[in-house]
């Protein structure tokens, strides 16, 4: 059974903020790394969508390890997800986050379907540069299953491209 | 005492989301109304401070009653409280989102020294609608406190005025 069918909101968000602990936010060498090291291991693995990265479109993981913008940007990302996972037991705030999420992407025109392939590689992260268990993965991806029904859900009231 | 020397992070967290039950995000009338409640509240007892939002420099509660922009402004300050309130037993968590908040509003080249002001408004706006305790305004205070003080210390640690 999956952990959207067994588990409650709360299991699986302690799953997830458990998963979290070796990759804190913060200020220091090693807060830093934690989020710059996502970009590194996405831009190595899905080459393909460095494209949604103006200026960044030919950068190698290694190029992104030097690169303060990726920082910042790792910081950003890193921070939206312990949100996510901290909120995940708050059912409205939670759904209120993704929607907040998609309105500052709206920008860049996304593939909608991007958004649920985000927690395939965000836990292909957390697995590559630490351990995921089986089921601290398999509650990122119900986490990710309800975040991206939220997402497809306020881009089709916002009358954005959205998968059907 | 004040709550930050007699009470866990976990008391403070749990008396704040409480305090937001009846002020809940989401997207139904009621939803919408609690946060562009914040500003009616907000531009009719802090006029002064409306110089910060262009174009609505003038408006008076009624006006932003009817406004699109402060259905959608207050959905996201509204928001942003309710993840400060979430994510505050998760100190680094709660940190990080402080510096975000401050990092994404660089642009408006605020006085430093609202951003503990912001949480007279709050608590009032909350006890103004609906009722706040004297514990809840308190845990309030001493998250606000807390958020001010990150709040400087990312200010000057960026090269930007803070206050002392």
């Amino acid at each position: 059974m999956s952990p959207s069918s067994s588990s409650s909101r709360k299991e699986i968000r302690d799953l997830c903020v458990k998963s979290l602990d070796e990759k804190m936010v913060g200020t220091t060498e090693k807060n830093i790394e934690n989020g710059n090291g996502f970009y590194q291991y996405f831009f190595t693995n899905y080459p393909d969508l460095r494209v949604y990265f103006k200026g960044a479109e030919k950068y190698t993981g290694e190029d992104v390890k030097k690169s303060e913008r990726f920082d910042k940007q790792g910081q950003r990302i890193l921070l939206a997800c312990h949100l996510l996972a901290n909120v995940f037991d708050n059912e409205e705030v939670f759904k209120a986050y993704v929607r907040e999420t998609i309105n500052r992407h709206r920008i860049y025109k996304m593939d909608p379907a991007l958004w649920m392939a985000f927690f395939t590689v965000f836990t292909g992260y957390l697995n590559s540069s630490g351990s995921l268990t089986d089921e601290q993965r398999a509650a990122w991806m119900a986490l990710g299953k309800e975040f991206n029904e939220e997402s497809q859900l306020h881009l089709k009231n916002s009358n954005l491209p959205y998968v059907h």
